[in-house]
């Protein structure tokens, strides 16, 4: 099966690498506006060829899009307009809603299946992509009504030879559910990283003491600002409700600590501790 | 040597471990004040012995108190009367300012090396111990010239065995720094927690959803509330300061996120990237 991935970065070059090895995908053509990760994913044998998007979307059975959901949101009416009913497109997207509105007023919506594979690292670009990054992971597709059947059970054909589970759920819901489970703590992280950065401005040496908690806490903070700003804006309600709740917790815990109340500190972490044994029946 | 270690418990288990295998400790006496954990250690071999408190002070060369803070506070000056001039005593706690102003209320001060390895996980007890959990970090010694010179020596060549850097500072400076670095993180994840869990109630599965990067982030939340909870107490001053900053960077984020300013919510991404360079130039 031929099958063009747009945006050869971690997502796009991770997809390459498995597809092409478990024999899902015989010639991949690969996609991206940045010339040095083009380059780049050639150099590394993910993908076979590198050609211009006009091109690329010729011949090929499946589309994948992997690239910031601001620039999903942009390609995919122009997609849709140029490729013919025998080619299926699904996208890799962190936000659903948005980018099933703007599926939805096209008319070759059933030629998309909307879906969002949950795995990723804290890196990007075609150097960071790996073999077995969706392995045992969850994937959602959202709308599977709205899809054409062929289109529906060739994603789902290649989630399964990725190892995923798939599920399948509304836009609205993944959205909702996300900000609190995925878009949150990459706020929280990426704020834990400014409010330090600030501190060591004038307290020298203070990462020399910063131990491997600091580190597991503030990872997130490495993450690509072009992928995860327009993230943010396409969910920012579901997003600013998490938030706000966020903050709530956050200040009741600084007012027990102003006042000392070190038994309600024990007692709200005890509670805090139960994330432990819910985490624990999830797939990660 | 005779060391004698209170508190058996990840930090006091794994110290056993290694203090034995690199031939610093030919004897460990272990106290406990949880006859369960004090059971376990003696059952996994992490100590030769276990004995009360009174017992367990007499013909030591080395006395390590590897208990919650709150503890540490309230042991130190009754095991200071009870240890001769030739038995030392160092602390492994968290915080430094109070427990040196403890120390410094005693005759026997000298006889005392305020210290803090900076090492540990979000696991705890004598099941949790390990060989090498200590290696390649660093740890800091408060007040060093308020010891004894042997004291010093000793609990110094203690660390070195255990491939650690040692650092000086001051317990106010040491407190300050911690509050950023570690204390911080900790409440940032333990609210995280509290924030996912209360929406989980009425989120039927929303844990299906959650992926590697929540769990690194939500990591510390399993921490031990009997550890952290005296740990805020102690250092509520700068842990509330810090707390202060961190939620004036949320609030400022989320209001970015409400007013959809995504250039300017990529740009404060790509000043929190930068914590990944500083963090390298760390230990770990």
């Amino acid at each position: 099966m031929n099958i063009c991935i747009i945006g050869i970065g971690l997502i796009g070059g991770s997809l390459a690498i498995d597809l092409k090895k478990n024999g899902f995908a015989s010639w991949i053509i690969g996609v991206d506006n940045n010339p040095k990760h083009a380059n780049e994913a050639l150099q590394l044998g993910l993908v076979d060829e590198i050609l211009p998007i006009e091109d690329a979307l010729q011949n090929v059975n499946l589309v994948i899009i992997a690239v910031p959901v601001n620039q999903v949101a942009r390609m995919l009416p122009r997609i849709l307009d140029q490729v013919d009913h025998r080619t299926f497109i699904t996208d890799m997207g962190s936000t659903k809603s948005n980018i099933c509105n703007i599926a939805n007023a096209h008319p070759k919506r059933q030629n998309f299946v909307a879906s969002h594979p949950i795995a990723g690292t804290e890196n990007n670009g075609p150097g960071a992509a790996f073999s077995g990054l969706f392995k045992d992971k969850m994937t959602i597709i959202c709308e599977k009504e709205k899809s054409n059947n062929l289109a529906l059970k060739l994603v789902e054909k290649m989630y399964q030879g990725l190892e995923m589970r798939t599920i399948y759920m509304e836009p609205e819901a993944h959205d909702q559910h996300l900000a609190y489970v995925s878009h949150l703590s990459h706020v929280s992280s990426f704020t834990l990283g400014l409010t330090v950065l600030d501190i060591e401005k004038t307290r020298e040496n203070i990462f020399n003491l910063a131990g491997s908690g600091f580190a597991s806490t503030v990872r997130l903070a490495h993450s690509s600002p072009d992928m995860w700003a327009p993230i943010f804006n396409q969910n920012a309600d579901h997003l600013s409700e998490a938030l706000g709740a966020y903050i709530s917790h956050l200040q009741n815990f600084k007012n027990l600590i102003d006042n000392h109340e070190e038994k309600k500190l024990n007692l709200l972490m005890k509670r805090a501790n139960g994330i432990g044994a819910v985490l624990q029946g999830s797939e990660e």
